[in-house]
């Protein structure tokens, strides 16, 4: 077990992310290979203070069962061997990533022969607002770091003994590789306040990703003035096209529901071209069901298949996350893409069609980060996609959209190199 | 003279805002060539309406002088034949720069033979709050415009009359050419209300892009729910390292300061290597001065040269925009970076050296848009970085750094291509 180095009690939030905004220029210059150690050896102290985590898991537990914390809840807070053996695991897998930094991005020189270079570096300071959630504690530590990183962490109150048993080990690793401790911090301690402190820390912290509920990620995005990347809910929709072949868009739409229902790449609204209606709805609405899928329709659903609970307004914006799915008969495309600017929240939308005419009019009008044609929504993943880590799905447009992956950690500045030129 | 076709008045500033998003998914579509010769009808509109628009401006210079507009402003907001000559031959020259949008960024195919590509798409609606500068009423709409973005405006009070005449002008074009003219949109009229609207509509307004001063821009960046990209004010610096070159640096230091003192990109505080100061300081201050340039420099300095008044604290963080400098000595080169780290705006900051080591460590150590050795910070702009036009300079690191052009009011979406397939 590594000696776990406690954080400072003495600083306030303002000094711990003025600490590691010191310890970020430190990071900043680590070349790929300190990098890829530096976090090989969390992985390593991860591992070695798994007693000691789970203690202080066991802790929050206890104390969530007390103030009755639900059942799924608790469930993503456990941490036993296994799940922590996950946690090094997916460190060591972001340790092996390419390194972002000092990628070219443009390259130009001038008349007069200065020469340009646009590099991409590290943003410097990367915050995160959180929930009950240990694996994001970890995993946007590693994936600050390998991007050259200090991180400042802000994750729920439920988790806090868990979260700061982590942070120790996290930091006793730092430490050990001779990389200054600070380049992660948790406000954690502070409350309410330590969350404040760090939607204000402009010209501190560089970037704000904040992870979870709708409603979380509403009060980061409308208080922060630091600025935020927005990783989204998902209402996301499939349309089946009048010319949809019934087995994909039967196989389509139960994959993109049952196979992780809980996740906000899991479709949640199909829309059904009114030409296919009676050729489609009938056996897609059957295989949902038999895997256990409640169908919420319109009245034209209700008509083709058996078991319909009738759908209402508030199902076309709700975002389920659970075993249920919104169906309803639109016109044409153009009631489908209607629908769609109404009720999506610009994450995933597909359409299942064998007309390229209909395939290529919704990549192009379909306002979201992903737009598919004959896939199942549940590719919109930075894993699924290669990027072999996931920062979060970006429903914003500023600087990323879709599955962030190392690189959207990374800014960007221009070298300029020149032999006295003036500018005339 | 074109139709001038009005705003309706009756439309609320929401309302206003709603229609340009309608409005941005025509303009969206548009192909390369159908978006430069809206440009170029924009520019003969602006032409033909030349007489209203001088009549519009003197109403406002009229008012300006009533109530005490400082002479400065009254210049900035004047607009003759010449000046619109010139506003409608930038417009000209943004519809000849190359379409940004649909660029591919990235390609993968999946090993399932999924196809994902990366390109590069309109913002949707850009948004923008600047002063009483009519130059950028028609900048900003011309570079939306070009880059498939609607564009909804606030500028300055005090130029109300001018922009009202100017989007008059352009929707009539954008009509003219089958476009719908919702897609320029002002919210003038309602005053700050009209700022508070656009800095709240979150869903509505993709991006923000304030113009003007610190003061402008900081309520802009704390009070908008609208992802901002922040145009910052300049505390330039340049270091004179201990090898520097005297020519060179007389050279760099002069143009930096002398060449246009009231933009950004201008030398604010240069910091000159304690080994070098004896040999450079007396030519670089005499040169400065020769030109007409207050020296606002240390006892070191002062020690070293004749008509120096002494810096204050102030003067290290005081963007002068005016014929003055603030020179200090620091011990080397740690000291400098550490003066730059603690007053820079991360703007634009130069090295004079000959040491190739020096060099390359402040180009990889100080946080800046634009780090350089051996050249003019003035070069630090969209036209002498060959992007054609300019959107402004972003001091922040998310999404856009350093000189803006088309490409930056770009954001790309994550097109899908498959057959069928489902995630396993």
């Amino acid at each position: 077990m590594t000696s776990v180095l406690p954080t400072a009690p003495a600083m306030t939030a303002q000094e711990r992310m003025l600490a590691a905004q010191t310890a970020s220029r430190q990071i900043g210059l680590l070349d790929d290979d300190r990098k890829r150690r530096l976090l090989l050896a969390i992985a390593d102290a991860i591992d070695a203070d798994a007693d000691a985590i789970v203690a202080a898991n066991s802790a929050d537990l206890d104390r969530g069962r007390v103030n009755g914390l639900a059942e799924g809840l608790q469930d993503r807070l456990r941490l036993d061997a296994a799940r922590i053996g996950a946690l090094s695991g997916a460190v060591r897998e972001i340790a092996d990533l390419p390194d972002p930094v000092g990628r070219t991005l443009d390259q130009r020189t001038l008349a007069n022969g200065v020469a340009l270079t646009k590099v991409t570096v590290p943003f410097g300071v990367v915050g995160t607002i959180y929930e009950a959630r240990p694996n994001v504690t970890v995993d946007i530590a590693a994936l600050a770091l390998r991007s050259g990183n200090a991180v400042v962490l802000r994750g729920g109150t439920a988790a806090e003994q868990t979260n700061a048993a982590l942070v120790a080990a996290m930091r006793a690793a730092l430490a050990a590789q001779g990389v200054d401790p600070e380049a992660i911090q948790t406000v954690d301690e502070f409350g309410r306040a330590g969350a404040h402190a760090l939607m204000n820390a402009r010209g501190i912290v560089d970037v704000l990703v904040p992870r979870g509920s709708a409603e979380l990620i509403e009060t980061v995005v409308t208080q922060s003035t630091v600025p935020v990347i927005e990783t989204g809910a998902g209402v996301v929709h499939i349309v089946l096209d009048e010319s949809a072949p019934l087995e994909w868009a039967r196989e389509i739409v139960v994959n993109a529901k049952v196979q992780r229902p809980s996740v906000c790449n899991s479709v949640e609204t199909v829309l059904v071209h009114r030409g296919a209606a009676e050729r489609l709805i009938p056996a897609v609405t059957a295989a949902l069901q038999e895997r256990g899928v409640t169908v919420h329709g319109d009245p034209a659903v209700a008509a083709l298949a058996d078991s319909i609970v009738p759908a209402t307004e508030d199902d076309w914006s709700t975002e389920y996350l659970t075993l249920d799915v919104s169906m309803r008969v639109v016109d044409d495309l153009d009631g489908a893409l209607e629908h769609i600017r109404r009720y999506s929240t610009h994450h995933t939308e597909s359409i299942i069609t064998e007309d390229d005419v209909s395939a290529e009019r919704f990549l192009a009008e379909v306002d979201s980060a992903v737009v598919m044609a004959n896939a199942s929504t549940r590719f919109t993943d930075g894993g699924a996609f290669g990027f072999g880590a996931e920062v979060g799905i970006s429903t914003q447009k500023l600087h990323a959209r879709g599955p962030m992956g190392l690189s959207e950690l990374t800014s960007s500045k221009w070298l300029v190199r020149g032999a006295g030129q003036v500018r005339p």
